[in-house]
């Protein structure tokens, strides 16, 4: 009898430590989200997602990289940079208000008529959708090789509570933990 | 030795729980794609993805949003539109059959030239890829704020057994459910 | 007393089954990527966090696939190809040192720029990521339907030492297996 109890604790115990790391791998209810086209119609899209993940209650990361830092941008702050750095400065857009659309630009007509036609059917528009990001503790991670690379200081960024500053590691930790990730 | 049994049927009810938190959360074997680009290379390959893993028995649920939307349109259904809704759709590409590529438009060249080779080598057509991903039971979802938006209605849409008209929440409901979830 | 022993080994045996179901649906530490854009940019992209994952001891598998096969061009090798292969040949970008940018190409300009911008921030080249993947032993998985439609030898395709060449359900197997995919 003692002998087939210490094989069912045997068992059970083995049976633990199965369960153990099947819970240790197993993703969060999180979503990760590469932004990195930098076109408008993407990085609305990626934020209407976000938030509607937000409101299923799962947690949401946002990688920052290439194009997609210039929806960060904020117009009216103006650091001092070194050639190269004003130079993309004057070429990437400006602010999320210039981001161009990923197809039907039309020389700019294309963004601002979608803007228009969203606001005409009540759809928030991507200022909102960042503010309220803010609200739901969406977090944004931006891409310091990006930032190295064309010249973007943080000193230009917008204000945002839950924004901070990575390189590719924290990317792959963010998306080795989450439910779902994919860029836009 | 009562005290032992009891102890050992409480750690396997502990055990049951934390196994059925974990099949609750583990993904079902689906795949969800969200179709945006509207791009005709990229709908290609969302559909041969779509069939490649609904025959390796995987559930299949496309979510079709922004520009996605055009590979839905039957040109010959004509319904009736306000201004804005009239303007995008001589905008917007009248059906699958006018999709632009991603790169090599060539003022329209490139598409014809991709599909001409792509026949000649026997692979199936976008269309003929989309009735068999009707008859694998590939779900169509498609996005509403993106139809109210681009004034596009469900009148004028292709006619497929598995398609229906949703929201944010339910995409989202899609992805957390999902073994993968991307873009194209 | 039997019958208490005998139904607890029963539900050890049950849940140890379920257990085994779990295990067997559990991603791998792997991350898939599709490269199909082929664009300069994105490609970098998928390199950077394909090293980025493998030093986190992920298995990485990279699927080529239409535009994205340009990467893997080998400009010296040349072999024989029939009409519509030449034409493609021509058409398509000859090797990665000759992939565009996803936007400000300004005919070719683009790319140069971000290539020696990145150079003067001591990142390394797309050849170099390259190289560095294949010490890494980072898969590539070469789409062979791609391969036909474009008319690309693997005779005409770089050196690597972990490549092989593949249809969508050797994808299809990869991603089902993967903890994570997306295309770029």
């Amino acid at each position: 009898m003692n002998d087939e109890k210490h094989t069912m604790e045997k068992m059970i115990s083995q049976l633990t430590a199965r369960v153990e790391k099947l819970e240790e791998n197993a993703p969060g209810n999180k979503l990760a989200l590469g932004i990195m086209s930098g076109n408008l119609d993407n990085t609305i899209a990626a934020f209407i997602i976000s938030l509607g993940a937000a409101a299923y209650d799962m947690e949401v990361d946002l990688f920052f990289t290439f194009w997609g830092l210039s929806a960060l941008r904020d117009p009216v702050k103006n650091p001092k940079k070194d050639f190269l750095g004003k130079m993309f400065g004057t070429m990437l857009p400006a602010s999320s208000k210039k981001l161009p659309l990923s197809q039907m630009q039309m020389l700019g007509i294309g963004p601002k008529m979608i803007r228009s036609v969203m606001k005409k059917h009540n759809a928030k528009s991507l200022e909102e959708l960042m503010s309220d990001a803010a609200e739901f503790g969406v977090r944004i991670h931006v891409c310091t090789m990006s930032m190295d690379v064309m010249g973007i200081k943080k000193e230009e960024l917008i204000d945002y509570p839950y924004i901070d500053f990575v390189g590719v590691g924290a990317f792959v930790a963010m998306f080795q933990e989450a439910k779902q990730c994919w860029f836009m």
